[in-house]
């Protein structure tokens, strides 16, 4: 398996023929960028399809090439880590409508030669799941040992199972959510609508000029970062404490910690990603609703499935509450799908599933071995 | 007391001399524009204050000038209603800071003859009761009979019994919080940042141009406007429905018929509102922290009052939950105020304060005539 080209970091495929897309459109060419950790088993039986959230790339678990850090899931994907690459081969793909390699808004549009930019066909997340589905026949990969995903990745990992069950042998399903609430679709509309409202945003065609619309951007970011994170971790990491000063200024400098730390959050932010990739991305998440793809009800989704299902929800997750995943185990459980469910405690809301957890380690490394031949 | 030129709608006063801020600043000019409902009675001891909240103005149980609509509380004020213009002198002013008459930031700076913009001295809750009881003291009331308010409006009537104790007989505190939380502060900031990012802000130099921040804003006000909501009511009022068509565009239009809410709300918010008052008057929620002001001990905010006290927080409110309301009731316990407190249950978040809400009104008229000699 060595030395072949499909093989390890910072890969990319640009698809065979146009996909169709859940809009209609047949969207061509489409490049996906990949990475792989570990070695496929001769008969492809070990492979684990790793999906990320909204602004999260294909550097699960390797540096990330704009900002050095580690991959975002470095503490649960490597060697004897719980998604264990001495024994899986794990795969994460940038999804269609990303900005880390991927086709996506700010690629060429092969009519105009230049950026799509708002010319980009809206998405879909399962669209996202036929493209990964592509992927796997390039990799050789017929069936899924398991797909894994958090938040949007944990949406991948849903339409997975729904879309292509004879392709999944397991799914764990993170923080997420069966459907986008209004709730959900109200927030990220603040985060669109503070991006188109910045001028340099300029009807989404703003690549030549080189001059692309942080401001918006990172209003966009600061409004969805509070989501992630729970109102008690926000008061116990900063409560009221000022930011490198004795007294209130009484002014409009960011005098309170959090205002400093969200505005580094912005600000970080619009230097790794796409303010139009940020658009279409949302939009695919507030489409997204599985039991309405399946006439209305959730548990239609998953009767052809033969899958193994994980479902874990954070008890401080108000982006997608645990009403949330226990909506989705209604659901298997009316399909008769084997499902483990559990509610963890964290201090952290939906941003736990990235942080330190020995529990989820736990729960993810066990389910995933459970499955081994 | 009819012909007195201070009693009515639509009255203004300019209050004598300067008034000193909790930031050092002497401020004058101090116009405050306010209307009073009912009549003083011959000893002053009808009267009854109501503090309004952010985005609020004086016009309580009369028709705004600018929308047309009705008062924004004229369910709960007028004769007969819980707050009883027949009973009681209803006093309403338009809070220092903001845009509907009262001295702000679109206020001529007397030292240039230009607009304050970003040069008018950042102020408080305190300073706003402040200058309210001046106002008071122009309209001959040496004692409130009570002071009422819900959200910000309750943070001036916690702020009043504290820094006031021998002018305040009863508070009514509804819907709000003796400090603001880190989540409260980076939603606050969010909104800044959102004003601030909008070119046409311009430093908050805009008033000459005649051309305000209104994208900016608009976001700014879609952002809060979620927290004023529950995700239940949101679910409830909207769910995934469609904005009048059948099936979704694919595009970014507002499908959703939350997204169309959520514009229509930004939308009509900037045609009645001035986006450094935004600035100002959510600084001053941000700096609100009565136990600060008391030793680090919310219990001394009351120990010199002798006033009765009425709190009620709303069990879907998350922009001020219940636990608020209690962190307030455990000090005036502490500190032996006669204190009523209810948790009410309604569908509709922190807005449920402005709506119909039958045990509100009992309890608020119930409180207030309980107090009449």
């Amino acid at each position: 398996m060595s030395g072949d080209a499909r093989f390890g970091l910072g890969r990319k495929v640009t698809l065979p023929g146009p996909l169709r897309l859940d809009g209609g459109v047949l969207l061509s060419p489409v490049d996906i960028a990949y990475e792989t950790y570990g070695a496929l088993a001769p008969d492809g039986g070990n492979a684990v399809l790793v999906c990320h959230a909204l602004t999260g790339d294909q550097h699960v678990a390797s540096e990330h090439p704009r900002t050095g850090k580690p991959g975002w899931w470095s503490r649960m994907v490597g060697p004897g880590k719980p998604i264990d690459t001495d024994r899986f081969f794990v795969i994460c793909a940038n999804v269609l409508g990303s900005c880390m390699g991927s086709t996506g808004p700010a690629s060429t549009n092969p009519a105009t030669g230049r950026p799509w930019g708002m010319g980009f066909p809206v998405i879909t997340i399962r669209d996202m799941v036929r493209a990964q589905a592509l992927l796997l026949d390039h990799l050789g990969v017929a069936r899924l040992h398991a797909v894994v995903g958090g938040s949007m990745g944990g949406m991948q990992a849903l339409s997975w199972a729904a879309t292509f069950p004879d392709r999944v042998t397991a799914a764990v399903v993170i923080a997420s959510t069966a459907r986008h609430s209004a709730q959900n679709i109200a927030f990220h509309e603040v985060g669109r609508q503070a991006v188109m409202a910045d001028p340099r945003w300029n009807g989404g065609d703003y690549y030549a000029a080189g001059d692309p619309p942080t401001a918006g951007l990172a209003v966009a970011r600061m409004a969805a970062h509070i989501t992630y994170l729970s109102e008690a971790g926000l008061t116990a990491k900063f409560g009221r404490k000022l930011q490198a000063r004795e007294a209130k200024t009484f002014g409009f400098d960011a005098d309170f910690q959090v205002e400093s730390y969200l505005r580094h959050q912005g600000i970080s932010f619009v230097d790794r990603f796409d303010a139009n990739s940020y658009l279409y991305i949302t939009r695919a998440m507030d489409y997204f609703d599985l039991a309405e793809e399946h006439g209305g009800l959730l548990a239609n989704a998953f009767r052809a499935s033969k899958a193994r299902f994980c479902v874990v929800s954070f008890d401080t997750d108000w982006l997608y509450p645990t009403a949330d995943s226990r909506a989705i185990v209604h659901a298997l459980n009316a399909a008769a799908a084997p499902t483990s469910f559990v509610e963890l405690s964290s201090p952290f809301g939906h941003d736990a599933f990235l942080l330190e957890n020995p529990e989820l380690s736990r729960m993810i490394g066990g389910f995933l071995r459970a499955g081994e031949r």
